[in-house]
């Protein structure tokens, strides 16, 4: 296991985008705002994703221009297009992240094209964040399984994890986006991603709809990888199993980490007052474990 | 790993012992009766301590008395001395579990002993249950964590462990009784123990309060642990923790043996139904993430 590892926070972006709840801009400031002051050293802030299809963040560039922007911290926003790239930029966005299936049903059903078309689709917004000096982060979804086609190859995730490497991510995610997997397969997958791309070059991205995640994150710490996405509260949840749980919750991999020794850097207890602030503000109980004990 | 892994199911009896609501006499029966459907091997049934520190199972021989017992099944009881063992004999108990903290600090608040005179007050009830062909199983509880001494040296729970198992357990149940270990602890101390005590007479059991109980048997499955106990929909909560989870849910241990190819010989669609059926007589929605999602 790696001496430290670094956390994701993806609450903002991956966790909102899936609530009912549409949260006031003021509310997603002070959420990042609040999650600088943890010691996190990346926080998705937003997508520029359209707000037709993403009403929740249709507040993008107002968020991002609003947040304070702390030295040492990443703040990347999920971009699709180059559209969404120009509305970024304009707003100071320093770090973009790009998605793509490992399921062609997936990627049909989600963004109406194949894989190959929609890594067609960035190479001009990887051109240009190249030349403008702008980091961009890779997503792999659907890794671990599909909720159309069910089993998804895991070489085709090794190929689409190796294709936006190679177009210039400094980091692949690889996302269990209906949190299907189990320690074993998220084992195996990781490790054969690995074996083409850097384990230094991924990160893991877990949802808990059927509770594995923080086992499955384990398994991966075991293989080596030193990055994990997660969502403060757990926040998110399920398109496809309505009612299920979201993210793996921040505070909960946190703790795990303290226990194993690992190094996040992330205050625990600043985290989980944040996740149960946010929680009171979507209406409900923080979906971190943690959060709940340390209440 | 092992092939095949076996759930002892302690939702009846250390689950409904720490939920406020009183189940009706005849919803444990039905309970019970269900588990025993779903394939399960070992369903402890109920408690035989004071109704005055357990009202929440005060029909302890109603219970047992009502359920039909499957051939193959085991239903252990919990009993504390030797009046609950003459109580449960008188029933037609077949096993029984007896249980020391390895914590002193736990030991004294809980049951007003040194852990020295716990274990001594089990002899006769070890004697008698010998001479009656009645099997017994051992607890040991703050196996990793107190809620009074904080840390419980690993040599305690050793000890304790042996102890037990040199009195006659024919399996000794480690317990995370406040849900605060983590999986490099959990895998050290089942380590440890099993360096005095063979593996094949050892299972864990783990609460939920931190969200770390999957990832902790996870770990002692790596170990070699061939024995989880954990508890259907997740019931219990924990009494140091207010608003905490519970048990780890037996729905979720299951999928996750299931994804890793380890049998256990449990119907998870069953048991997920059972689960949700028992938290809607709890007025809750089941703590069982795959139970959410199935449903």
């Amino acid at each position: 296991m790696r001496p430290t590892v670094r956390i994701v926070e993806v609450g903002a972006r991956d966790g909102l985008q899936n609530e009912k709840a549409i949260v006031a801009t003021a509310d997603k400031i002070a959420l990042i705002d609040r999650l600088s002051a943890t010691g996190l050293q990346s926080i998705e802030a937003t997508s520029f994703v359209s707000p037709k299809w993403v009403p929740q963040l249709a507040d993008a560039a107002e968020v991002f221009a609003g947040i304070t922007r702390k030295s040492g911290v990443h703040y990347p926003v999920l971009v699709p297009n180059e559209r969404g790239y120009e509305r970024a930029l304009a707003v100071g966005v320093e770090e973009i992240a790009v998605f793509s299936a490992a399921s062609e049903a997936f990627n049909q059903k989600n963004i109406n094209a194949s894989i190959a078309e929609s890594l067609a689709r960035f190479e001009p917004v990887m051109a240009r964040a190249k030349a403008d000096g702008i980091r961009v982060r890779g997503y792999v979804s659907t890794v671990l399984g599909c909720p159309y086609q069910g089993e998804v190859p895991v070489a085709e995730v090794v190929r689409v994890a190796r294709e936006l490497h190679q177009m210039g991510c400094y980091e692949v995610s690889l996302g269990d986006t209906i949190g299907i997997g189990t320690p074993g397969k998220a084992r195996a997958m990781l490790r054969a991603v690995a074996s083409e791309v850097p384990m230094d070059a991924l990160a893991v991205h877990f949802h808990d709809t059927y509770g594995q995640a923080l086992a499955n994150i384990l398994a991966c710490l075991e293989e080596g990888v030193a990055v994990v996405d997660s969502a403060v509260s757990g926040v998110g949840g399920c398109p496809y199993a309505k009612g299920a749980s979201g993210n793996v919750a921040s505070e909960d991999v946190v703790y795990m980490l303290d226990g194993l020794g690992v190094e996040s850097g992330v205050d625990l207890a600043l985290l989980a007052e944040t996740g149960r602030w946010l929680a009171t503000l979507l209406g409900r109980k923080t979906g971190s474990k943690v959060g709940r004990a340390l209440a």
